[in-house]
C-alpha cells in the first residue's frame, strides 16, 4: 500500500481499487463502475440524508434527466455557469429530435417548471422536495473516482417559501440536515459563506461545508443556496396571499454528492487501507474463526453472526479456505471494517471473545453474555476516534495566518479579510489558494492582511 | 371517480393524478414526475427486489447510463431490437463529441466489457449483479404513466455461469425472486415462455410473468433471459477452467420496471381508488381523530400511532383541520391505504379502537391492548383478499378455448398450439391475441386449436 502522507493521490487511487469500491476502467472517461462494496457504503449515505429530509419535511421526488433547451433557456445567469458542461441529446432513434435537450447538470430547469404548477396559493407553501439522483457534467479537468467524475451521483433538495426569511429558515433546517449527517460521518470540515462572485449561479447567496483534506487542500462536500426571488421570477412561480394579492415565492436548494464517500475515505484512511465510519459500513464487525482440531470456531462464529445480526449489527464471518487469520485480518483492515471478532479454542473453551477495534491499538476479550453490549462500546469507542482525528485535523491542518506571506504553505489558511475582491485576489495570486469566502463556523472579526482595513475570518485553500 | 370496469383507461388515468402517483405535464413526453406517495411505493418495491437479490446471491452495482457506439456496434441481433429506440447524446458543452454515446436502453453492452476484464478463471464464477437505475427508450407509441414511459425504472439482473446448466439454475432463482417478490404484490399472472421470434434480442430463450390485467388485456411484468454464449462470444468474455482450458461462460438476464407498480394500480384499485398491498403502502395504518368536546381524540390518536410506529407499522394520523371525518375516511380509501382506525369519545372512554379494513366490508372494535395483534391481523386479511381476487381474475378473465372463434373477446386464451408459426399467426390475424407463448404456469398437452397436431397449452391476448 502507498503512504498516505508521502503521497496521497497515489494512495487514494490504490485504496478504491484495493477495497473494490469503484472501477474506473469504465470505457467513458469519467463515468465509472459502482461496485458492491463501494455502492454499499453510499447507500448508507443516501439513507441517511433521506431520513434526515423527511424528518425536516423535505418529501422525497424523482424528476426526468432531460431538460429541453426551452426549460434551459429562460435560465439567465444560471445557464451560462454550466453552458459548457452540458451533455446534449439530439437524436432519437433515426431521427434528429425537434429540440436538443440536455442531461441535467442540476435540476432547478427541470423542477421550477412544475413549481409553477404546483403552488398557487398560500397553503401550497412551503413546498420542500429533494431527489437522489445522477447529474451530467461534461468535465474537461481532469477526473477521480468520486471527487470529481462526469456522472455525478446526487442529491438535491429545493424549496419554496413565502418570504425571504422563511427562505432563510430553511438554509437553517439544510445545516441541520448537515450536522446530523457529519455525526455519522466525523469530517473536519469549515463552513464558509463564498464570495458573491463565487456563489452558485442564480443565487442571491452560497454557504459550503468545506472538508479538509489530507494535504491541506479542500473538498466542497454540501452547499446550500438561497435564491430568493431569482428563479421564481424567472420560472413564474408565484403564490397569492390571504387577501388575493400575487407574489414571487422565494427559493433554496441544498446539494450534496459522491464527494461525501471520497471525503470519508481521504480523510479517514490510513496506510492499512480504509477506515469506514460505523453508521456507513457495509461491515460492522468481521468474525474471524480460526482453524482448530479440537473446537468448532466456526460454529461458534456462526453463532455470533447470528446474535450480532438479530440487533441489527452488520456483520459477516470469513470462513473461507486457503487464507490465514493473518491475512484476513489485514484483508478487513484493508475493507476498513470498523470492528473484528477472532475466535479460536480459547474462546470457544472459556465462552468468550477477543475484539480489536480498526482504530485502537490492541485487543480486548468479553465474555459471550456481553458480547452484544461489548460490541456496541467498540463502534461507539471507534466513532469517537474518529471524531477525536477529526478535530485534530482542523487543528493541523488549517494555520491561522497573520499576513499574506504566511500563506504559501501545504495548509489551509485562516485570515482577516476586508471582504474586496483586489485583496482576496491578491492572496490568491501570491499563495495559489482560493478564496473560499468568510467563515461561518469559527466566527471573528480583524484587520485585512491585505490592506488592513476590517474584516472577517476567511478561509483560503487550495481545492480540489 | 370514473367507473373501473367500464372505463378502465380513464379510472387508470385519473387515480394516478388523484392519489398524486406521477404527474404527467413535464415538458419532456413520456417523461413523468415521479410525486412522493408513487415514489415510495416504488422504493418498497425496490427494497423486495434488493433484499430478494441479496438472499440469492446477486449484488448491487451501478454502471454509467452512457454506452458508446463502439461498445453497442458490436452488439449484432442484440442491437438491432433496439436500435429504432435509442437516445443519442452527441454533443457535450461546445463540441461535437468524438463517438456518439447513447443512454442504456438495458446495460448488456454497458457491462460486459467489464464482465471481460472482472472475470478470468472459474473462481470468478458465478457472477451475479443487478443494478436499479432508469433506461431509456424513444418509444414512438402511445405512452402511459408506468405502463409505457421514456424514461423507465428498471430492475435489471445479469449473471455469468461456467457452463449451459449453471445457467439455467439461475433462471429457477429467478423465478423464485419473483415468486418472492409476488408474495407481497399479489399479481394474478402466468409464466409463458416466448415463441422464438419474440424472445430477446440475442437471447437462446425469455421467459416472462404476464399479469392479466382489468379488460383482458395482458401486461408484461418480468422477464427472464437465457442468453447462452451468445453475448460472452461477442464481448469475449471467458474464464480458464481448472485445467487451464479456455471457455466462454454461459450468461442469463432478469428485468423487471415500474410496470409492477403500474400492475399493482391497475389489478388492486376500485371505484374508490387505489388498493396498495400492505408490504408496499407508504402508509399501512391511517388514524382518524373524531373531535370531540369531552375528550382529547387527538393526543389518544398520536398515542396509537406512536405505539404502531414502535412496532414497525408505517402510520399516520389526519389531525387536518376543516375536513369532516367521513371527507378524510374517503381520502384515505382513495390512497389505498390498507387500515383506518377511527376514535372518538367512546373509543377514548373504553380504551378501544374502531377499525375498518379498505378490502374487507364493516368495522371491528378492538381492545387498546390488543392494538398491535389487531392491525397485523387486519394487514394480514387485507393482504388475503387481495390473494383471493387475484386467483379470482385469473379465474375469470383467461378462458379456455377449444377453437379459434372462441378467442374473439375480451379476455386472455388458454389454448392448445402446436409452436408453428403459421398456426400462431393465423390466430393472431384473425382474433388480434399476441401470442405469449407456451405456458409454463399451467403445463397441459393437446391438439393445436389451428392445425390439429400435437402441440402445449399456450396462451394468447391482447397485450399493452
Amino acid at each position: 500500500m502507498q503512504n498516505k502522507k508521502e503521497n496521497f493521490s497515489e494512495w487514494y487511487n490504490e485504496i478504491l481499487e484495493t477495497a473494490e469500491m469503484s472501477d474506473k476502467r469504465y470505457p467513458v472517461k469519467g463515468m465509472n463502475v459502482w461496485l458492491p462494496y463501494g455502492l454499499k457504503a453510499m447507500n448508507m449515505i443516501d439513507l441517511l440524508a433521506r431520513e434526515l429530509s423527511e424528518d425536516h419535511g423535505i418529501e422525497e421526488v424523482r424528476f426526468p434527466v432531460l431538460i429541453t433547451r426551452n426549460q434551459l433557456a429562460v435560465e439567465f445567469e444560471h445557464l451560462k455557469g454550466f453552458e459548457g458542461e452540458l451533455y446534449w441529446v439530439t437524436k432519437g432513434g433515426y431521427d434528429q429530435l425537434d429540440i436538443d435537450m440536455a442531461l441535467r447538470p442540476t435540476s432547478e430547469s427541470a423542477m421550477y417548471p412544475m413549481f409553477s404548477l404546483w403552488i398557487r396559493n398560500h397553503a401550497d407553501l412551503p413546498k420542500r422536495i429533494f431527489q437522489i439522483v445522477s447529474v451530467y457534467r461534461y468535465e474537461t479537468k481532469h477526473t477521480r473516482s468520486f471527487l470529481r467524475v462526469r456522472e455525478i451521483h446526487f442529491y438535491e433538495a429545493h424549496t419554496a417559501h413565502e418570504s425571504y426569511e422563511d427562505a432563510e429558515r430553511q438554509i437553517g433546517d439544510y445545516m441541520k440536515i448537515w450536522e446530523g449527517l457529519n455525526r455519522t460521518l466525523k469530517l473536519p470540515h469549515v463552513i464558509n459563506r463564498r464570495p458573491d462572485w463565487d456563489k452558485f449561479p442564480g443565487a442571491v447567496y452560497t454557504i459550503a461545508a468545506d472538508a479538509i483534506m489530507p494535504g491541506g487542500r479542500t473538498l466542497q462536500v454540501a452547499t446550500m443556496h438561497h435564491y430568493g426571488e431569482n428563479f421564481s421570477k424567472t420560472y413564474d412561480i408565484r403564490y397569492s396571499d390571504e387577501s388575493g394579492e400575487s407574489h414571487y415565492v422565494h427559493q433554496t436548494t441544498y446539494g450534496m454528492s459522491e464527494r461525501l464517500l471520497g471525503a470519508v475515505i481521504g480523510i479517514h484512511g490510513d496506510d492499512m487501507g480504509l477506515i469506514l465510519p460505523s453508521g456507513i459500513a457495509p461491515v460492522q464487525v468481521v468474525i474471524v474463526p480460526i482453524p482448530s482440531q479440537s473446537a468448532d470456531t466456526a460454529s461458534y462464529g456462526a453463532e455470533i453472526m447470528r446474535t450480532l445480526r438479530m440487533e441489527g449489527i452488520r456483520c459477516t464471518v470469513d470462513t473461507r479456505d486457503g487464507y490465514t487469520p493473518g491475512w484476513k485480518y489485514n484483508y478487513w483492515e484493508m475493507k476498513g471494517v470498523p470492528v473484528r471478532i477472532e475466535v479460536g479454542e480459547k474462546e470457544v473453551s472459556s465462552q468468550s471473545v477477543t475484539l480489536a477495534v480498526r482504530t485502537i491499538k490492541g485487543r480486548r476479550k468479553t465474555s459471550l453474555k456481553d458480547l452484544t453490549k461489548s460490541v456496541r462500546e467498540a463502534l461507539a469507542e471507534h466513532d469517537e476516534k474518529l471524531e477525536y482525528n477529526s478535530g485534530r485535523v482542523i487543528g493541523e491542518s488549517v494555520r491561522h495566518a497573520e499576513k499574506v506571506e504566511d500563506m504559501k504553505g501545504q495548509f489551509s489558511y485562516f485570515a482577516y479579510w476586508c471582504g474586496n475582491r483586489e485583496c482576496s485576489d491578491r492572496i490568491e495570486s501570491e499563495t495559489e489558494k482560493n478564496c473560499l469566502g468568510v467563515t461561518l463556523s469559527h466566527p471573528s472579526k480583524g484587520k485585512c492582511v491585505v490592506c488592513g482595513r476590517d474584516g472577517d475570518r476567511a478561509m483560503f485553500s487550495r481545492t480540489y
